[in-house]
């Protein structure tokens, strides 16, 4: 764990994956983030893949390296606790509704210098979550094999919840940057992301939203080519996928060189009377006479040849792989310093644990640390931040207020 | 425009989406951004779509709010100018190779107080790109209709480039917390997030890197339904598509209610003898028999009665655009405060703009500024930031070392 933010407390009061992501960053870095959770665990304790004992691998890994309190939110004594907790600590980073018992304005009259991020579902109120806001972004639709029928075309939703993470790592951001914004005037401030807005906005500022403004109609269908620049999937003569990505000068002429097919690309570049080096534009226009190429003459290697060939060139592509493969592909996991040795997860199941996804050459990463237990902080962190005493707080804890670790009750 | 950033002075040296991303959410928080580029334009200055003057709307989108410096950066002199400016700024965010002419390093020699963050391929200097991360991520082999055979099931790619848009936000982040670490220390340093660790680093933060190794496999396919949750696409009577998801109790009952199924779903509950209300669990596990009842329930009322129906019960749903639909859609874009009105974009193509995706309540928002045309800033930045005279520059601009806005040149 590096150190960059270890001046800082922050409180998180989250479910599910943007908002414990914003978290999780910050902790990797050397936040103090508490999480503040129901004592039955949040909206998001159980989500899947849950182990047989009942633990959630989903939770332990977006929740690593923070601390955690469990309070009776349902009760008014809780819900003042956990206020309480926001306003010792003046950093906030939570999805709860804006209607909810931790509004920023009733915070901010006793805790003037709170900075809280707040996400949202669509910036109007409405809920939403990752697989609506991308219903409504266009690219469902525009997913999928390139012989399906444009206007018939069924929506493939991504697996990946991208809108949660690109939301997560930019609350992040806003939370630093108002941060820095109190820092120098003295101030809070709420700041309120809409996972909606980032999905549109995010269409809109990767050129798409001008592009079908520009066109006056939608893209056509691109399967799995890239918009714009020569890339595709391609199989190998074993049948293995691998994707090939050419979007420079460099990376089109080492891309040639490695299939073996500067023959074939200059008859073609004569038929046709362009210069595939020169651009883009013609490399894209032209795919499918080039996809057609580089297909025949992906099929006549291994892939263990192809990728010596495109690795000697310098070319760029990938294989791809199936999910389980990745998690224990060398390279990628076992071998990669991103990741670190399993630490004592809640789940008693031992695999590798991400650290920050930055890495500082100057500064010793350290180990990944592991989610808490729920409650496991409850006891320590009323203590320090509220100055509770041990009194206090076990009578909390007698009359349910307030939960301790969950270690052995699952 | 908010003024969260105004204080701060940032040089990006950028090409394609992650970089620049980095460098827009600042410039959207008042952070006064210079672009430096090859005096002819990044390797991303002609990406797609590029209108029928030659100006790329990729480019305007990812470069909004900043400054533009074009040099001659295959020389010397244009290297060594490009390297005093991100020394007499010392925040840089680049996705330059490591072995590239603004190594940190050699910068830090002179800037001590350097925070630069290095966008990279994978972690062991290979290249990469969103798409060949992707490919490796595990996620392609997961997407797609639940029908296609699991074993030969081709890759689906992302159309969004979602790993970049991750990365830039990382990036932005891990900017500032270097920053803030500066501030505590007075010591730079050097940050670098490659794309692959961002890539396979959330593969398993979601916790999917830990599900696999848990199953000893891969997850069964799921199409368009939501993994340990119920949620899944439905097609109404008059044939549109949209997207519905339960996560909570309360969005179960919703969404039960609204499909006026409480019969039809109490008739389940006792056939199979579960609860779906008590846990995604169960909804899960039977979720085809109730995407049955589902379907059936849509394919009986038109999609407007539905969306009615839905939205008063106080469901999670959206319909499926397609992205000219979501361009232009009043609610998403053209009434939503995240865009404001088009600013004289370089294309001189009017549309909504994007601010920040964080709003403030306690700020007024500003207004949208656009990218700058390359080189517009040439001159003011190196007055201002090296104190080069006006003749200085005169005869670095007449031998080409410098150039000036290409306003006029497309």
């Amino acid at each position: 764990m590096y150190d960059l933010l270890s001046d800082l407390k922050i409180v998180e009061v989250s479910s599910f994956v943007a908002s414990p992501t914003a978290g999780l960053y910050c902790a990797q870095m050397g936040a103090d983030v508490v999480r503040i959770d129901h004592k039955a665990g949040g909206l998001d304790y159980d989500r899947y893949m849950m182990t047989r004992e009942g633990r959630s691998l989903s939770w332990e890994n977006l929740n690593r390296a923070k601390k955690s309190v469990a309070l009776d939110l349902n009760s008014g004594e809780g819900r003042d606790l956990a206020a309480e907790l926001v306003r010792k600590t003046g950093l906030l980073i939570t999805n709860l509704p804006l209607g909810s018992f931790l509004p920023h304005d009733k915070l901010a009259e006793q805790c003037p210098e709170l900075v809280s991020v707040r996400i949202m579902g669509w910036h109007d109120g409405r809920q939403a979550m990752d697989f609506t806001v991308n219903a409504a972004s266009g690219y469902p639709l525009m997913t999928g094999p390139q012989e399906w029928d444009q206007d018939a075309a069924p929506p493939v939703n991504q697996v990946l919840p991208a809108w949660d993470f690109i939301t997560g790592a930019y609350c992040a951001f806003a939370l630093l940057a108002g941060l820095r914004h109190r820092d120098r005037t003295g101030r809070g401030l709420e700041m309120r992301v809409p996972l909606g807005d980032v999905a549109i906005g995010t269409m809109a500022n990767a050129g798409a939203m001008a592009e079908m403004l520009y066109r006056g109609g939608d893209r056509e269908r691109l399967g799995n080519a890239i918009w714009g620049a020569f890339g595709r999937d391609f199989l190998s003569k074993d049948g293995k996928r691998f994707m090939v990505a050419a979007l420079t000068p460099k990376q089109w002429k080492a891309t040639v060189a490695a299939f073996g097919l500067g023959t074939g690309v200059s008859a073609l570049e004569a038929e046709l009377g362009v210069d595939f080096a020169a651009s883009d534009h013609h490399r894209f226009v032209n795919r499918q006479r080039l996809f057609d190429l580089f297909q025949q003459a992906a099929a006549r290697l291994d892939y263990a040849d192809l990728a010596a060939r495109l690795a000697a060139a310098g070319a760029t592509f990938e294989r791809y792989r199936t999910m389980y493969e990745a998690a224990r592909d060398p390279v990628l996991v076992t071998d990669n310093p991103l990741f670190g040795p399993s630490p004592a997860n809640p789940s008693g199941f031992a695999y590798p644990a991400t650290r920050s996804f930055a890495n500082l050459p100057s500064q010793p990463a350290g180990d990944p640390q592991p989610a808490p237990y729920l409650g496991e902080h409850s006891e320590e962190v009323l203590a320090e931040r509220l100055g509770l005493s041990s009194g206090e707080i076990a009578r909390l804890i007698d009359r349910g207020i307030v939960a301790t670790s969950d270690k052995d009750t699952k």
